[in-house]
């Protein structure tokens, strides 16, 4: 029951949080939302001390969930930690779609059916570690589920809010693992000034993107988990689906981290951040070359996870794509689409639109220039195709009845 | 990327195949169906041979896939091996519900959402290995999605068959992983006549519930598994969604071979087969003392996969849930809902409606006096709950807008 990883016995080596914008120190173990400058907050750590405690041997030995990374978390008692087996999610290669060199990490494999998980288990976790009781939050649908279902494992109240046009799906998952959820008549943004203003009202924290330390230590164990994965070698480019960008982020911090502690070198994936066309204030920023991406303007696009107009990491998502010599993309609701069913028909791995997005940035770039066939390239499927209306399976989707044997022969 | 548990170098140890029913043996390394007599056809290996070369501890050093049982599967060359990631599944303890003593094997965190990849991704790799291209199957939609799946992934066609009432994500998923579907105006008996016909007609294999050897060998993979996740312990009693009850059947096998190769001694678990009461033919022959269970009229039941109405292997769950001094139990569908939306509320965890049923299961049992309070229970969670309709989801889900604070607050 993967009790080793929860154990009591491994030292947590927080030292201190630090706003990600002036470098002000803040201590551990006090609730914190953004910095006194406005900035998402990063966990510090004495990482000298975690080289030498930490060994990729003692690693290798841990059961395999992301608790196996505790000396580089922020959950000082194992007492805190709320789990649904977050186990470590498979990496998939798409050999007949997109060859031999491109493989797919697949996050919908985790609780609740998405890389969310990572994140709102980290930040629940330490909620329950500081005490918290009432958690709320803007979404576009899966980081809701994750909370209401980490929540209301921890004893606390989950309150949800989402766009109108969410999917069912995403919204009966909240309610029926105990969130309070309520669609809004706007887009996650609209949802996040709800909740801001909810927090005088209603004296619930908020747990917001970036808005609060610790989903972003979360989310970085998919960079430690990669890397562990790929024999601590790096891939050439990393193709990241990018909302609120915490992901990549996470991992460019990770990435860091390893280094600090000697488990790898000072080479790096470039990092690319993926957008729809119909939403990638990002992408635009990077080409503008701004520090900022300004709020788009009517975001639509299939891919719902990443319609975010803006977003509040948009330097460090910037910042993390320019050191590594990687780029930002836009692709088409088309491409996303034609990528689901290419890879679902060739390959039996199905996407989700945000993951077939990546897929769709792949090919693109590859088309562009931009990389190489013999790079090796890592998508990231960030939730399960099985949450989504799956708009692709309409053209695949035949009827035949009553039994027809040629009609069955020449389908 | 778990290598290792692909590697040439792991030997195989089938010696035979063998009929269920008259013990007939049969070669191995061949096409074969039912067995002359009929009846579902087993694997068998050397056992004694596999004691000598497999360890606990060369397991526990092997990735956390099912690929680590390979001694004990029947794939003879690790190139024929079709994976999408068969991880192992974690056991999520329900402490807030049900108690302490009961964990759930979340099955739903495998390929496709479901346990069918574990039969399947065996299936296909066996067709893979014996030459064949082209596979058929009738499904409640969990089964096909796998085969469609670990099919395209090989490179074969796949035909599926469904009953009309087929929820659409899954008619969408098995679509868009490639496999031809249909949806038949019957039950899944009536699809079965129809890949029956076919076998003629078509030219398929015929990939039924244990029509072929291999499903069965996937899906005893649970049973390995949950022992040795439990650290070679038994639970005092295991609950298990029953529809053609393979799984079953698969892990009564599994625990045999681990007492034959030194892995545990002789205590089992008591074997209960849960059904719904609008389709429960098995606790019907279960509760009249017969070998085998006539056929079910008027199936029913909001718990879809195990709407089956008759099962081949009927007298192989009869038999170990008799050998295991457990029992069969049918519940409401009210109670399956009721379960469904408690242990999503209070846990977390989103079950699906069969694993829910096991839920509820456990719960008439406990006040029927068939189990106690102190027994270690084991619930199979079959499939991931994203993929139903989730209906328990109306009573929770409510909507308001504008934002009333008041309203908010009282929810």
């Amino acid at each position: 029951m993967n009790q080793d990883n929860r154990s009591a016995d491994i030292t947590n080596f927080v030292t201190h949080l630090e706003c990600s914008k002036t470098g002000e120190a803040l201590p551990a173990g006090t609730v914190q939302n953004l910095s006194p400058a406005g900035a998402p907050i990063l966990v510090r750590y004495d990482l000298d001390a975690v080289a030498g405690e930490l060994t990729k041997e003692k690693l290798a030995s841990r059961p395999a969930d992301l608790w196996r990374y505790r000396e580089l978390l922020p959950v000082a008692s194992a007492t805190n930690i709320v789990s649904l087996g977050e186990d470590m999610t498979p990496l998939v290669a798409l050999d007949n779609s997109l060859g031999s060199n491109v493989i797919v990490k697949d996050e919908g494999r985790l609780p609740t059916g998405s890389f969310k998980a990572r994140g709102l288990v980290m930040a629940v976790s330490m909620a329950k570690e500081l005490g918290l009781k009432r958690l709320a939050m803007p979404t576009n649908g899966n980081a809701g589920a994750a909370m209401a279902a980490y929540a209301r494992r921890a004893g606390m109240e989950a309150f949800v809010f989402c766009p109108d046009d969410t999917p069912e799906v995403n919204v009966r998952e909240i309610a029926l693992q105990g969130g309070k959820v309520w669609r809004v008549n706007g887009l996650i943004n609209d949802c996040g000034k709800i909740v801001a203003d909810g927090e005088a009202e209603m004296g619930w924290f908020n747990l917001s993107t970036l808005k609060e330390p610790y989903r972003i230590e979360g989310k970085k164990t998919m960079g430690l988990e990669l890397v562990e994965q790929l024999g601590w070698e790096m891939p050439d480019v990393i193709f990241y689906p990018t909302g609120g960008g915490t992901g990549l982020i996470g991992m460019w911090k990770a990435f860091d981290e390893l280094e600090a502690i000697g488990f790898i070198g000072s080479r790096r994936p470039r990092m690319v951040a993926v957008q729809a066309t119909g939403c990638a204030p990002i992408v635009d920023a990077w080409e503008k070359g701004l520090d900022h991406a300004p709020l788009w303007e009517n975001a639509s696009t299939v891919a719902a996870g990443i319609r975010v107009p803006v977003a509040i990491g948009d330097f460090l998502i910037l910042q993390a794509v320019r050191e590594s010599g990687g780029f930002a993309i836009a692709v088409e609701d088309e491409a996303i689409i034609a990528a689901q069913q290419r890879i679902g028909q060739e390959d039996g791995l199905l996407l989700c639109p945000e993951g077939a997005a990546t897929a769709a940035a792949y090919l693109k770039a590859l088309e562009d220039g931009l990389i190489g066939k013999s790079d090796r390239a890592v998508l990231f499927n960030c939730g399960n195709g099985l949450k989504y209306p799956m708009p692709a399976a309409d053209a695949a989707l035949d009827r035949h009845q009553p039994i027809d044997w040629s009609a069955i022969a020449s389908a």
